[in-house]
């Protein structure tokens, strides 16, 4: 599992008052490029190759709302990993008082400029499978 | 089903060149929205009444991507409700060939000004369900 | 001058329960593709010819506040033009009640893929420039 | 002067390969929360006593581009403050390499939930005041 921390921006807030449903994908997508990071793949890398890495499907379960100030923890996790997929699990928690507020989803696929699917080339992938070894026997 | 249409505006793209996934969340706002105007159901006017409507559960499965200066349509369908909730499916195709983008749902609670859970009032309540009836038997 | 008409979405307000204002740039950006369209200028041809048109510039004095799903109607003009910038004006205003929300204006260089600055090919800037000149005699 | 620090996000840049214009806005936004912060002054505190913030003027002149990943440094200063208006100064600043990536200014004026102008409070007039001062002797 990976922790990255953000505080809650005012931009992020809606008129009722919390933060919008659609800025936990931000969050997320901030927990999986750090993940990625620590595991030695960077984005910017893959895209100079020609790599995107679309996202197919996505999910999010609300369950208390992030307010403006709000320092939350968006813990990531890869549950799935092959040549041609990528699953992430994610839960965002306040740093204040530990309530768990959304837990979801990520999957990505990945695609070369021209949206075809590709196979993730073998030095990224065995980077990425090495952390995520790394995960599974440490829990 | 109700349609909105909406033209891909240059913010919502990303550095991939295409629409970034999270503001598939704004355009199911924007079907929603327009769905509940077309029972009746004004969101200022539950809000002057002190009804929120926090989003719980949200998911979309993309399939092609949206890019700057589509035309795009949101076709946005009730396809559950209670007192104490509602559920919307979505579709958004892009206008210019038919292709199927992304497909999704949402879940909405009825809560008061506290975050607590509330029944959303009756005469709201009634006018969603004759659109939502209405459809069924429309289909 | 060229209109474009948009709702407020949803997603645009912000705990003051109003929109945030940095959406007006959004609005802006639309109003000025918008008017560089009707002058036969895309924004995904000059791309795909190599040249960007980063910003520059940008100021907005706003006088009223916009609110969730009101209609505002964003009026563009071209004010200043050469081969190597564009400067826009904006006014936005409500469309129920004809209320001036926001003036703004923004200022566009153009450069190559590597942010050197290049001159606007002249088949563009002849475009932009009948346009130009058509408001200036019709106004 | 008081500086933040943020890493761009992937949703922060658009089909041209930077960070959309518009989000130097919400960046300038952290400053300026940060620097009341740091003045004893919190935002949620104000609006708790109905206390708004509305932007009334802003504007940024772009230098350089910001790319995905890059961490920047928002040096937010307050450099006028009176009991109807404060205006901030910004500076943002490419931390790897140093190199000023904006510049840019906001105004913001105070008002009640009716956006009827108010006076700051003395409270938090005299926190600001206090922070402005030592600001100006410490340069």
């Amino acid at each position: 599992m990976v922790p990255v921390r953000t505080r809650v921006r005012f931009v992020e807030t809606d008129v009722m008052g919390v933060v919008h449903h659609s800025n936990y994908f931000h969050w997320f997508e901030m927990g999986r490029v750090e993940y990625m990071r620590q595991a030695g793949v960077l984005l910017p890398e893959l895209m100079a190759e020609g790599i995107l890495f679309p996202i197919s499907d996505v999910s999010c379960q609300y369950r208390a709302s992030a307010k403006f100030d709000d320092w939350v923890i968006i813990e990531t996790t890869l549950v799935d990993l092959s040549k041609v997929k990528m699953i992430f699990n994610y839960r965002v928690v306040r740093e204040d008082d530990g309530v768990l507020l959304a837990t979801g989803s990520t999957k990505n696929a990945f695609a070369d400029a021209n949206g075809k699917v590709v196979r993730l080339p073998i030095q990224y992938f065995e980077r990425l499978k090495a952390k995520f070894s790394d995960e599974t026997v440490g829990s």
